[in-house]
């Protein structure tokens, strides 16, 4: 529990900002991936990147994961009619003043083009941030995924969250 | 990247204090909207207020905006049998020191008096605040909408969100 | 509305703390919850918590708590496969220095074992918080839920959310 005084106020208010400057990359994340705007997703990411969305569906790198979001048959615009990322429960630790680690809660809608039902994803983001020059950057993201309904992807393509199993 | 110093903390401070006013200005609006009391929403908002739902749905001025929400067959408390209005992803850019541009992130459920399926709304306020003598109010508010699930309000008659075209 | 000076800065900068300490406890509640993890949830609750869900369920005390959540048939781990939390619209007034109201909005979705569909619940947590020398602790929750699909507990099990009624 933080009891703010002369000698810390600069320090807490710089934290204050700084989370604040992480919650809004999330949420720009969420604006530019529903506006399937993958040239503006990027700039939230360092250079060096890691995204994984499951076992085996990711990026390292900025360059890779352009490719997989700007795909013309997989991408964000091409398979997507529409979607809407809904992010809250953000839970920030700081490993360093430069390094936090970021948690957070995913609902996320998706119409398709194809004709099936609407898909809904029920996740964690699990995120690794980097101060930079430029601000604070996603440099490491992986989803965890607690369910579906009528998702693509099935249960097998995700990592699953963290969860005590039935023990009888 | 904000750096917080000496120079200004104060600054700094009220900015971070006038984003939770403003936040607090839209779970108030969505709150008083599920509890289908207009007359707690309008103080929200200034006297010349604009908001618009549709091309053709919507208000300008509080007067008109009561009569819309209060209307004895398609108000709020007639219309629907519940709502819940969760908001998250809120961007704030402040315009200058008593004016913001607020985007945030809706998902609305509605449950009609009407024997027909629970309607859900995913969409997008793009708000713009205004600093008065009782605190921050919401000056415009336009929704633009994502997608719906058996909404009664079809698709030509809603703004919707900026997205990418499929190109093929 | 708060203008920041010499003279508040210190005690402004304390509540914006208080105000992100009290958040975290919630999400916090949520990912333990849906990691099916009642051990952890407990230390976010003063010792002698009450907690509603409805008129006829809920907890007085943590070891009470503890039981509802561990239940080798109806707790959390056994009753549902997978969960997942959403919780935003957060609103704090403090009473006191020690002493908060916190207004949420939940929405709540739930994969059961046994063969039925997901249930989604649309509810607002109305807390009381209190700061401990371990932080901010919840000391209160009551569950108003505005709606329910597919799940289990039926409306009358339940306590409603606050609403204007229908006068025709």
């Amino acid at each position: 529990m933080t009891s703010v005084n002369e000698d810390n106020i600069m320090a807490v208010v710089q934290r204050l900002v700084d989370e604040r400057d992480i919650e809004r990359v999330l949420f720009q994340y969420a604006f530019h991936l529903d506006a399937a705007d993958p040239q503006s997703m990027l700039p939230l990411f360092v250079e060096d990147l890691y995204v994984a969305y499951g076992p085996s569906h990711g990026a390292t790198g900025a360059e890779s994961y352009l490719d997989v979001l700007s795909n013309d048959k997989t991408g964000i615009a091409a398979f997507f009619a529409g979607t809407s990322h809904h992010v809250s429960n953000i839970v920030i630790d700081f490993v360093n003043k430069d390094t936090a680690k970021v948690r957070s809660v995913l609902y996320a809608w998706h119409k398709y083009y194809r004709d099936r039902p609407d898909g809904i994803v029920y996740a964690q983001y699990h995120d690794e941030f980097t101060r930079t020059d430029e601000g604070w950057k996603i440099s490491r993201r992986e989803q965890k995924t607690a369910g579906t309904e009528n998702y693509h992807a099935k249960a097998h393509a995700l990592v699953p969250t963290p969860r005590t199993q039935k023990t009888s």
